[in-house]
């Protein structure tokens, strides 16, 4: 096992801003949802990137659900930081807010998680550096982040409900 | 309430194949998974707005874990059903192939569940019509999507997990 | 030569669905016949890649007539299939439809012949499978095919009329 | 019916250059067909428009035969002009050259007729201006144009080949 | 004359972040000038909206120095500020990183002034709010704005090269 | 030192024509100047690999100021030409013109000055050919390109202004 520094989670932190252009948008004028995931997933490659030093690839994406609508000409902006780093593998919290720079009215979109996975030259997995979160923030969203990996393993079929401990308490209360 | 005629999932099935080209990967020559998340909106978008025949937005994405990436060069199959219908949302299931043209090789590359919501003009939810699964596969997305649908609520923080009871017993085994 | 297995039309049907977004369009809000021939030109590298198992590039385009213009946020169906297999080239049949999803209303747009050629490592033509159509409308677009061919073959200067037995029936009646 | 001054086919003369960047190519590293017909058909849209004054959209393309590939990085030239004008159609040849700027290497691609229609701002075909040609080339092309439109209205199914005067000739001599 | 609030340099700060894909590189896979700018301009556009809440359209750009190539992969980032209100116009300081994810490293590329200019919706000039400067970087470019105004002037041939004052100092020592 | 045939302007010579589409606007429908800057930058880059046949780079841009906004629908015809060689730099004069095709009506967008830079295959500067100048205009720039090159180095802060002799000449009259 190799020796890395752990990192913060601010040395992943990542701003992304783009205008939302006519051919970004449905037939009611408003950013399409696809097109945001888009423009997010790159967000976090940048970030996981930023954290492991490596390339890394999209290995899943939570549940997102689309709030309020962005609209042509205004501003999306997305931040994206690394909430928790496994072993090969690494969890991005991202944040979209749309803007009207003309009203100067900014408001939350929605919100997501992406994880990532680190890949050496042969395309296997690589191992990446420890996550150590500092802010109370950043320590919420470290200790959600196994609960939310338990979530994904169980709806890919590679943990049965009874074994996740963490989301089973959700559910069960003594 | 407006009469409807109600809907099979086979009217809205959409079938939908792009070509990777360069844009379209990251380091290591395989698509992006933001961009397929793109090219799969917008097939469902268009399997929603078949079955509803209504103008209908990205209300919100299940977990989608990307399994084989898919190489440039290669064709990308996405196929689209709405599996069931509530009151404004549609649920769409889709699944994605990698085709490599040359080797004769077709693989499964990752499947997802998108929800639509139908719009009147004034940007409000309108009811659609209801789907009616006829085959054994058709019912089983069907029956899944209210699951599905409860796993939404509760992780949107709209349902408390005590009160999905199809989720629940998936936890709890009396 | 090489001893291949034949194929049947069926093995490279390909079809294709795209949404008409604003940078497709012209001043009329219709879809520009240089973006439809361009997805109609990759629907068909598909096909023709799924018939000889090899990379093919565009080697001509027939006479294309567009008949009715799909509208901004229609659906566009490209339907491909290989019709006949020359030496190292073959003939694709391109039927193009639009479609209105909220008026659930489809319309034929327009359709094509386009001919492809198999490439070796070196750049050079390389043998390609036969083709044997097994339905009536295959069989119908098989022999159709040796026509056309003249007339391709006429108007790119490499074949006089008068040796155009096929093409020239046409013309004269005895 | 209106009168209009006469236009040259100098007014209509287009010249569009372009680079192939790498989105644009295929597996070979060469411009992708459907690419270059997309350019070809925004060229003849400027040309036909200058001719006319109006909005005009593609009617039909001619048979088209791509002889040598343009390279990734190469320049392409392509340049357009009306060679005939008919009640509300315009016929523009399009000559396509490929360019190693490094090499100082310039070749001839490919060559095609459009076919466009002039618009009235209900959607329906308004009479253009007439073409009255000057240089012995242009002649040539005024002439051929009339052979042209009964080839593509005999394989439009709208003129039958014994009515073709101009066409017929080609193929029997008395 | 209206009465606007005055506004500071970080109102209006806007920080792009984009990935360099394939499509933005020239033959040697470094980022083009002209993508950089096309970027830079979208993040003024941004800025300057920011500080005068009304549609803004690029008016100039002052000379632009690439020094240090991006390469394909890489992120860019941009940042934006308006330094200085006139009138109706609005110069912005851009600043462009690239940024080496894998191998952590962080680069200047270039930096530029790009001015805006505010317009009303009958696409006349509208007054801005006023730019109050804090920070001793902030003042150092509001007073710089000036002189660069007046070589804009000379160079856009609207002010006599002895009239600027600000810029005569530059090349006359007394 | 490499033996180099001189080049004149007419062998960079490069016209360049787009259609404004619905993407390259802004929210008053008019061609965004960063997609004009664009578009101007492989013009420039054309002419410049013209002239010195080899790969070439933006080192950097003149001032460039936006007179009349071009239309949606509109046809922008670019003209680049190389003005003057130097060691292993071009500088490239660029006239941009708006056409409205409908309304027959041509007009003047701006102008501006690129320059590139030639590089080996190791991306070090090569030398490139010198440009002799043959009309009235062409001399006129070549003189100029000199006198712009001081300016380009004083900005940069690669020169002082009391060496550029040219420059100083505007300032300070005897």
């Amino acid at each position: 096992m190799i020796k890395m520094d752990s990192k913060k989670p601010s040395d992943s932190h990542t701003i992304m801003t783009e205008l939302v252009l006519p051919n970004d948008t449905n037939l009611f004028g408003n950013l399409m949802g696809g097109r945001l995931m888009y423009w997010m997933d790159i967000a976090a490659a940048m970030a996981t990137q930023k954290h492991c030093n490596a390339p890394a690839v999209t290995a899943s994406v939570d549940n997102i659900s689309f709030e309020n609508p962005i609209k042509l000409g205004n501003a999306v902006h997305i931040e994206a930081t690394v909430t928790r780093a496994f072993n090969s593998s690494m969890e991005v919290y991202l944040k979209v807010y749309g803007e009207d720079l003309i009203q100067q009215y900014k408001y939350k979109s929605n919100e997501a998680y992406y994880t990532f996975v680190a890949l050496d030259p042969h395309n296997k997995p690589r191992q990446v550096p420890q996550l150590i979160p500092e802010t109370q923030e950043e320590i919420k969203l470290f200790d959600g982040a196994l609960r939310r990996r338990q979530l994904r393993l169980i709806l890919g079929g590679k943990l049965k409900p009874n074994d996740a401990t963490e989301l089973k308490a959700l559910f069960v209360k003594d």
